[in-house]
């Protein structure tokens, strides 16, 4: 596992062997989906307990949800960009190219998301991440009200704030940790991919 | 359970007999505890697998810590404070007090932990906790190791650092639902208590 | 007076005895009403004329108002908390949980005022005293219109406007100095006092 | 006093002839000086009480005091070009220009007091009173020895401090009232004065 | 040319002998026309081929055009004002006063565009060329169609928007080299000139 | 030139017939160079003055100047990451790719320069590239000379800020008109071109 050796800067990225059973399991499945190992794999498992909550809470916000998978990487982007994190805006800009099927959506969202090529309704969604991760305290029932008047149900609202509430973690901890995306993920989902 | 209609207001709080067993354990478990349900479980089961993985992530960040469970407090306090969230200044300013058996410590850290009474190595945590939640990207090595300076382990700043972007996503899920503190946190471990 | 040695950190609080006469007599009267010196009084002695005009500008603004006491204490809480003042938020916060008769309140206001438990007019009370307080150059007449709306006299909005701009100066002498609030605030006017 | 009707234009300036004997008597000691009215005098006289206390503690602030004139009126300019009051940048440059004899410091300070035409000691005294205004709760000891290191005693700093708190009151008084310069005040002090 | 010694600190001003010749051409114009070579032509020849660029362009906006040159002016000093420039503030206050004969004009846009005595078209106007110099990023059609709203047409809303990018840029050059007004432009078209 | 189009959303594309023939020589000879013709050119058109003197000045900043071009691209991807502004990013994202023969280094700079593939040299002359685009009144003597202290000459500092400057400029103008990127510069410069 040479390669995640820039995983992270700021901590020691373990030794695969190291890793507990269960979480080379985890590892090795999305190696094998992706044909190589995102490096928030390598890095999470610094901390073997916090790295089965956030894969866990992870797989709920995708699993469980209102959204289609493009509107997630949606709202992963866009809160990344305001927090300005290299890792997640790399990393899930190559999974928004993909289930967006859109190869240019991702630098769009990231740096503007009030002009990138989405409909109205989604950039209701993203005017809610976006507060939610700049101004918390300012988000009433008008603001969910405004998503319901777009389509939205209550439960999906629900959806919208936790997966922007989740990367306002995720990208903390990409922070803290200088976490650094891997290569593969600047080119996945281009035009001629 | 009644008394939890009011543990959030943007979101129908689900009767207790439609929680899954293995939460309404963990709700029972709590509420035994504490001597009363706090208002967070009653809310997040809305969503049960979103409520799975974020417990579990609580409990790993106080579990797999080098930190004592003060300073965690004492970090939530903080963060929370910068991000204008009742319900974990109410709830984990209360538990503040008792863990670090300190009266007056939660309004000190929630209002500026810059003149709180703490040590200079817990301010300088919670320097880094405030920096990492307000300008997660300028955290930079050199801040890592001014808190190495104060004395904590390069695995004690994961830790700092993980307890801080965790309460970024849990203060924005109670301003997202408008979570609302029970009753007994506002006065749980004051002078006379 | 041996307490008030913590009345503040950065400057000499003077000795009772050297404190003037007609000072001296307000000191005392306060503290028969309260059982105690509140620290900002001690601390204020520092300077006996800029207390005179202090005490003054404070007395006006509770006597010739058409606010009640507890709207005052609640506009008082709400900047305070915008400007993060330890001494004003715990010494007020105990005055509002007294005047309101509402044990939760300062926590709330102090906090998020947007989602405390107060009238829609009061929230747009503490809205306007709230953006006098951050961004004062951009009140403007809709705003003062926007208080009549709620049934605010224009009086009454002189006297929001006068409050909040008030405690943004008392708020910056409490930083200044590191005013500390008397042990008795905290308790104060809570559940079962 | 018709050229009051505009000292204010969100509240009526009361006529002369119905404000309480003491107040006019200081108005007109005060117009003699100057040669006009100062409209903040005409404005404030719409709450006496209010009046008498803005006046004393204006007062108090330049007699008793480390503090020379000039430095006061650095200070007055410095915090109220941070917060854009158009009435104490005229009125209080105007001040300036006169105490200090310098025509054009005023437009310096107002707009940024890093590289206007005065001392380091001046500077460190205008960065003092611009972090109390826009950071308060960042203020800390260290500032204060700063100052100190520059000359200043620690009983100065108190005053340096008063004076940039109570103009963060007095620039929003003005902002809520929309309070307007004299005409006079715009050429008071410039160079063929 | 030994005044434009001053003409700014961080950078050394050229000889005018060393000045290219079409650009001494353009400076001896300049100097002849407001009988003082204003200090930015001094500063800026310090690169020539920048120097006619950044004079082409501000030509090309005052002269290719649907504004009005006090508007475009208006436009100058409320960005500026915006960024604290000193050196356009002052220079272009001048030219306000000068081009609407309007003395006050200057102090009360620098200051608080929203209070000033300008029609409320015009203040629509200074409201857009703020918005695109604080928070460019936010700018919308709906902006651009409040304007149109006001009686400028499309072509009109290019103009005032190219103005306030253009001096997004000359404060931000005025900052690098700290320039400095020429005392002619403090007096410049004040009531008596 | 139907492709130009979507060069601008908010202002007409001008026929390419309809422009002036030195213009249309500029365009085509930019257009065989690159391929294609990026859509500043088709934007800026609308104005033809405007047009002249903004390519002049871009020209002028590449062409006289102490920096290498991949410098000056490193800065201009910085103050438009800083700035938000979409079509900066990904057109001047694709020379920095070329320019510096580097295809990560676009998202890094872009996201966050403190933590990108860069030499300490460069990360100051970004910090000082942002610095000016962010709070450019703070920009001072000291940050001068910490530049100078990495290498950069005097002359070289000018540079560095009139890069930046120009881009405030440039970035205001594309989130004026809505700038869109062409199709080509997303993926120009990219691993495997």
């Amino acid at each position: 596992m040479a390669d995640a050796d820039d995983a992270m800067r700021r901590f020691a990225v373990p030794d695969h062997d190291d890793v507990p059973e269960d979480l080379r399991a985890r590892i090795d499945e999305e190696t094998e989906r992706a044909g190589f190992t995102p490096n928030v794999f390598s890095a999470m498992a610094y901390r073997p307990s916090h790295f089965r909550a956030f894969v866990a809470y992870h797989d709920a916000l995708v699993e469980e949800t209102e959204l289609e998978r493009e509107e997630v990487e949606m709202i992963v982007v866009a809160v990344s960009g305001v927090n300005d994190c290299l890792y997640c805006i790399v990393a899930h800009g190559a999974l928004l190219r993909i289930y967006a099927d859109a190869p240019k959506l991702a630098e769009q969202i990231a740096s503007n998301h009030r002009t990138a090529d989405v409909s109205e309704a989604h950039r209701a969604m993203l005017d809610f991440a976006v507060k939610l991760t700049e101004r918390p305290a300012e988000v009433t029932e008008a603001d969910v009200e405004r998503l319901e008047d777009h389509g939205f149900s209550r439960r999906a609202v629900w959806d919208v704030g936790s997966v922007a509430a989740f990367f306002n973690l995720s990208n903390r901890l990409a922070h803290l940790a200088d976490m650094r995306p891997n290569d593969e993920f600047y080119d996945l989902g281009r035009g001629d991919d």
